[in-house]
């Protein structure tokens, strides 16, 4: 882990960018130390996705979490994958005309999965071994599947807020039932882009005994403040 | 209006019932004062529901704020509707059955809407006359029928929290679709007595701008501490 950049906000908590072997990436660190951590998911694209990012990351500083991210596979400055190129394009084109889309996104997601999940769990390693990081562990994301599968394979991940606002490949509702840690279930009831029967299944399917459901209004992208200072809490009750 | 009874609580909140007409209720008032008002909706029987209820205002009591019950027409120590009586049994041999109770619930949720509402708001105006009740008011309580007209009819409702977890007469859908005050909603997931499909369907029916549903584990009486603590938020958001 090699640290490309350092600079103190105006809430006193540091923000690093980092490269990991070629994977880039951001670590906030609060003012306590050592801080336990939150891993911040997302649907890739690094430098678009940076001040939403900055700003969850923001939030867990106020309750004294660390937060970090990498950059998707494929996605932001990495090198594409023209088979994920290609899935993505049959995607946008199957939604616009109202197709199924189940077989593209098995198609774009597996691949992620399997890519992305083994490089947070090296990001991991390489973040619990810094001196101003402790466990235990959170994850905050899309539940595109990486989440599913981290929150299922990774044992030092010890709860999990997710955004039910991504496909997930049906396969993965196994991996869903097979899920013990507590889970933060967060959806947007009238998200545009997101299938909301799938996205009740998939809560339904989560073995975990404590599991929650918020569903709010306000689109894809509307999540209210008040949401996420519920998620917020979430991680207190679990990681503080 | 006429106090029976009065004692402080050991969170110096005062507890007090009082007599509206042949109504029985209870008042539990804050330290602080004038305080905002939250009426506790509540499946009928005070005798029994007391302890739960008082747990309720004792917790909205350490956000600031007033809360009243009063007894549900044909419940607890009030004269018995025979129509009703049979309406429950009906309900309950249905249920055991698992035959359809949609007509049932017609029959025994719409006459106690009708009879409980102006109940309600005659409460509401002695409440209101008193010196250490002000507005904003709110109602927490089962979706019974009886929140959701209330939440439709009652102006001085500004916010309603309601437990998505009784029998709703289907015809009521269309004045869930009509209220547009705030709504917190809490559904138990795997509530043995409760139909998730008809709380789903309810909850996206709700013509309110802001409305949220916290969904979690625990059966019908397992409502998480965390997630009281949630709709109290909800409260300190609109009322106070």
């Amino acid at each position: 882990m090699h640290f490309t950049s350092e600079q103190r906000l105006d809430d006193g908590s540091i923000e690093r960018e980092f490269t990991l072997g070629a994977i880039p990436g951001t670590l906030w660190t609060p003012t306590s130390s050592p801080a336990p951590l939150i891993l911040l998911g997302h649907p890739g694209g690094l430098p678009t996705m940076s001040p939403r990012l900055a700003g969850r990351a923001r939030r867990f500083a106020a309750d004294g979490f660390a937060a970090a991210t990498i950059e998707l596979a494929g996605s932001g400055d990495r090198p594409r994958s023209a088979d994920a190129e290609q899935a993505r394009a049959d995607l946008h084109r199957a939604l616009a005309a109202g197709e199924p889309v189940d077989e593209i996104v098995d198609r774009l997601v597996l691949p992620l999965v399997e890519e992305a999940v083994p490089e947070w769990q090296t990001t991991l390693d390489a973040l619990l071994s810094l001196p101003d990081i402790s466990g235990p562990v959170g994850y905050s994301g899309g539940v595109i599947g990486i989440g599913i599968r981290l929150a299922l394979v990774e044992p030092r991940i010890a709860a999990a807020g997710l955004f039910a606002g991504s496909f997930v490949p049906r396969a993965m509702l196994d991996e869903a039932r097979r899920i013990k840690i507590p889970l933060h279930v967060l959806l947007q009831w009238d998200d545009e882009g997101n299938d909301r029967q799938l996205a009740l299944d998939l809560f339904d399917a989560f073995g975990s005994q404590e599991k929650t459901l918020h569903a709010n209004m306000g689109g894809h992208t509307g999540v209210p403040q008040f949401a996420g200072d519920d998620a917020a809490r979430f991680f207190v009750r679990h990681l503080s």
